[in-house]
């Protein structure tokens, strides 16, 4: 995939994404990313529903790859192994435009609201995993540990690979840091 | 220590977080707490910023408590064991108070915007204990891991702490926790 999604929709994220580093997302309107894109605001309203959904758009549509990925994993499959699974698909979703994930990285590291709000996006995908292993017979407190836990190793991954695109592919570095875990949680 | 702070401190607390769980935190206001508590507002804001920070505060004496801890672990330990201290000093602190914990969690977990701000402060708490790590010579990446799986760790054992508080002490369920991190991440 390229940087932008194609047509409207990858037109006005490109406009919001340069409009928010520019000028701030507060500062910044929908009619100005409209007009930018070469749209008008009808159309951004077909797409979404407000300025702060350009950059959490298709959340849904991630948690739901994600939580079946978890309920996929082969029968006998770890807790820990499923949420890797579960993690190498958001990796390869999220890992396909590198672009547009740096750029909004640095639009949410700039505004604490929306920096909050990410993280309770993170929240909701570990709880959304933790579900799908429960799902899997695995008992709640074992679900929650593990999915929290993959969940923090994702993010290690995340900023490593935002900060660096040639260190990995972002299922790579996801790869890395669980198994980085595995290496600094064995007892000694 | 008591259900709560001694005096004043202690008064406005109680009386806070009983005014957010009967009317919600965005329908009560600085007057109608300080006067539950008998008190006037000119001495809530002796107290306390604002009414969000009555369910915040003393987070930044926790985070050097939680520093100093990682940074006094004896040379040689590894960062896991490192940031195990750490929490194992967060644990003490926030475990003396079960019913105040009980509560406030009741009131966070009914507010999105006071939901997203204590992920945020518990991110915060992860970033000084990978800031605390790195001062010992652990390099950013690995500092990076151990203190977000381990802060990852400390909220699965808050939470079933909150949720039972005769499974054990907050320290006790968090080393239960440190320690089930270590048996589902070992290699198969």
């Amino acid at each position: 995939m390229g940087r932008w999604a194609p047509g409207a929709t990858g037109r006005l994220v490109e406009s919001a994404l340069e409009l928010y580093r520019e000028r701030g997302f507060d500062q910044t309107t929908v009619a100005e990313i409209a007009a930018r894109a070469g749209l008008t605001e009808r159309t951004f309203f077909r797409h979404f529903a407000d300025k702060r959904e350009v950059l959490f758009a298709g959340s849904g549509a991630l948690f739901e790859q994600v939580a079946a990925a978890v309920a996929a994993a082969p029968p006998g499959t770890t807790p820990f192994d499923a949420v890797a699974a579960g993690l190498d698909a958001a990796a390869t979703v999220i890992g396909e435009r590198h672009e547009f994930a740096e750029q909004r990285n640095a639009v949410i590291a700039a505004n604490p609201a929306l920096h909050e709000r990410e993280l309770s996006k993170l929240a909701s995908l570990a709880a959304a995993m933790a579900d799908a292993l429960g799902a899997r017979g695995v008992r709640a407190s074992t679900a929650a540990l593990t999915s929290e836990t993959g969940m923090a190793v994702f993010k290690v991954a995340f900023d490593r690979w935002v900060a660096d695109g040639t260190a990995g592919t972002l299922p790579e570095l996801v790869r890395d840091a669980m198994d980085e875990l595995r290496v600094v949680a064995a007892a000694d």
